[in-house]
């Protein structure tokens, strides 16, 4: 028997010693790993991806404070205060506004308003749309993708046109496509998909907070976000808001939600969006919340308008330079370019993987290559929150400048 | 026009000018909200519920590290040793062993492993066997449950029966019932299952690393257990491993899982568990996962041995010092009481919550009710890992005294 075992075996009695033993006759197999034994380290990195991006210092401060309980009134408070935050980022004033833990709001948006068999529109013109059919499917709706490029977006009348003949209950559109780099508009959206009897949802996870939006003004029916983009909040949690018209829907299914787990009814309890008492459903990632809490008091204290204001200076200023290094914006219509995530084409005979690589290993700078539709064609550049700044954008233009001397280049 | 949205749009030419005029046209109307302007302010809390509880100072360091991104070389790095440290805790050398975002392990293992139709058996002798009827029936398995009172466990000649009368797929025991303080006891209950080629979950989420496990030896073809219990992390991630066998049913499955964000084959793609390269899937806590491998890496410094030891010291020591308060264990059997989480029935002619309230008031220290079934007849003490120690004990004590003396007492 293994010493541990045997003295507290000895205290406790025969039939608890009994049953030790039967444990006792087990053994330690599989030691403890070296690695793991070895400290923690993370190296420094300016981080210009399409997200998650840089930690703001509040944020960080926040990461490393002590614990509470997850049903302590001052993590209520905590909890009060980012449902208001999310309402001023939303522009919203929905009751129905909470935040979720993990990155699955959008299969919590899907899995709570469809139901199987619903007709679900969906706009797929990059991986985000494409992931909205595919969990759409598996819930059982019946999914009706409209296709387009990497690149494009959605007119008022391609989306009638979708309305008129599939009669969805539910339209998704991405707001800022980070695959493709587009921004789509939403002036119009709502009131029409309302006309079709359809409620409209939104994924602004790359777009919140850089460029304007306005939850209620737009007839936006359900929107979310992420915390690991321009709130500069680790990844781990995100922001969700529900109309009356899409709760209403939500609250008069006939079949339960076959998530437990993401079954808005009970975070809407949990969230105190209902006038039940809190009830446990699970543990919420505290710290997390902290630091989305800290997120959303950034922004709240700067302002939207500074916030889409600084945006969009960092953007133009990236694009001049880019153009400078003779690089082409992948979108070609400006009023399409998304002010958070910039797409470029990759240049003529360079790999881009080449590039990528020189950025992380000469500056310690990500960038990224494109996703899903997008791959192989684009290099991403974020400029989100504390890291949309002027500074940042000399920095990775500077960085490609060298890259572009010195990566291999196959002959045209 | 807003001012900040004038200056951008003058910079912008004729067509973008019209397109964000258009947006102007929508005014801020949900201003910043007051209190998110403040400092966030967390008190200072010993948390011996039954979870989360507090982080390990080495823990807290990890919580204020900056970001990298989640798909670096270095994140994988520290996913691996993650891995590696969920194979010691586990005593496993499984190699699908891996993390997961947020509160949904149990959710993920049932909607991998179970299919529509399939035979689920249940040992539901506390709220977390509730929840896995609950999670059962919607994901469309037949589920049944074997009902007990809590307080109670299965022995194996029951679950033989449930066996055989039910023929089921899977079966779910929770090895630490932190709802009621039951330490169900787990040698032959996998070499049982498996004669009737039925597979064994367990739930091990409040007893990991404070009593003996050994998956591999003990034939546990599914694990999990969280962050927020003995390894003193936060809330927010989870640690999964299943079986070579578990693992066949999952990749042999007719139907896709209903779940896209809890797919196990995409996940175990992205924690290098196949052959594959890794595929973006979603992205990862990452400030979580550093501050799991820190918890993970304080357990493999002390081994599992003292770990193990010290909380059923610290239990001891918990039990006599409750027994000389006049105070009554929940749990009558000595064998089957868990070492984590201890429960004690409430005093008679007091009312729980006072108690609870005046350990918070008086002390900061959290004790808590108990949940589902036992509610309102346990207090619940938890001692996880670095909180299992001899002070903590005396002061809980001490504070519970005082409680007793100033709590009302109704007349009995
Ligand atoms: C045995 C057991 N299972 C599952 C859970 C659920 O964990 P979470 O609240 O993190 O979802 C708990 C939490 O207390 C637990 O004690
Ligand atoms: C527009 C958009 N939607 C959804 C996501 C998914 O977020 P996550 O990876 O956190 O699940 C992203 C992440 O880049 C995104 O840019």
């Amino acid at each position: 028997m293994l010493p541990a075992l045997a003295k507290a075996t000895a205290a406790l009695g025969p039939r608890v010693a009994g049953r030790v033993r039967t444990m006792a006759s087990h053994q330690l197999r599989v030691p403890p790993p070296q690695r793991l034994l070895g400290p923690l380290s993370v190296p420094s990195r300016l981080l210009l991806g399409p997200g998650p991006s840089n930690l703001a210092p509040r944020v960080l401060a926040a990461g490393g404070l002590q614990m509470i309980g997850h049903m302590h009134k001052e993590m209520y408070q905590i909890m009060d205060e980012i449902k208001q935050g999310i309402q001023y980022v939303f522009q919203t004033r929905n009751p129905l506004t909470l935040a979720i833990s993990g990155h699955c709001v959008l299969e919590a948006a899907l899995c709570n308003l469809l139901e199987p068999g619903d007709s679900f529109l969906v706009g797929v013109n990059g991986i985000w749309g494409q992931r909205a059919v595919e969990i759409g499917e598996r819930v059982g709706a019946h999914v009706h993708p409209m296709v387009k490029e990497p690149g494009s977006h959605y007119t008022l009348q391609e989306v009638e046109e979708g309305l008129a003949k599939h009669k969805p209950v539910l339209l998704f559109l991405t707001h800022g496509e980070s695959s493709s780099g587009v921004l789509q508009p939403l002036d119009g959206y709502g009131e029409l998909c309302h006309r079709y009897r359809c409620l409209l949802l939104v994924d602004a996870v790359a777009s919140l907070g850089g460029v304007p939006i306005f939850m209620d003004q737009q007839g936006i029916d359900v929107l979310y976000s992420g915390s690991q983009k321009v709130l500069n909040a680790p990844p781990g949690t995100a922001l969700i808001s529900f109309s009356e018209e899409a709760k209403k829907k939500i609250y008069s299914r006939k079949t339960k939600p076959v998530s437990f787990y993401l079954d808005i009814k009970w975070l809407a309890n949990f969230w105190g969006c209902d006038d039940q008492p809190r009830m446990y459903h699970h543990t919420t990632p505290v710290i997390g919340l902290y630091a989305l809490r800290e997120g959303l008091a950034l922004i709240a204290e700067k302002g939207l308008e500074t916030s889409w204001r600084q945006h969009r200076e960092a953007m133009t200023h990236l694009h001049e330079r880019l153009q400078g290094l003779g690089l082409q914006l992948f979108v070609k219509d400006p009023a399409l370019r998304l002010p958070t995530v910039t797409t470029v084409a990759v240049p003529a005979g360079y790999d881009w993987r080449d590039i990528v690589s020189y950025l992380i290993d000469h500056f310690n700078i990500e960038v990224t290559g494109g996703l899903g539709p997008s791959l192989g064609k684009v290099l991403r550049i974020g400029l989100l929150g504390c890291n949309a700044t002027r500074e940042n954008v000399d920095r990775v233009s500077d960085a490609l400048r060298e890259a572009l001397q010195h990566c291999p280049r196959s002959k045209l």
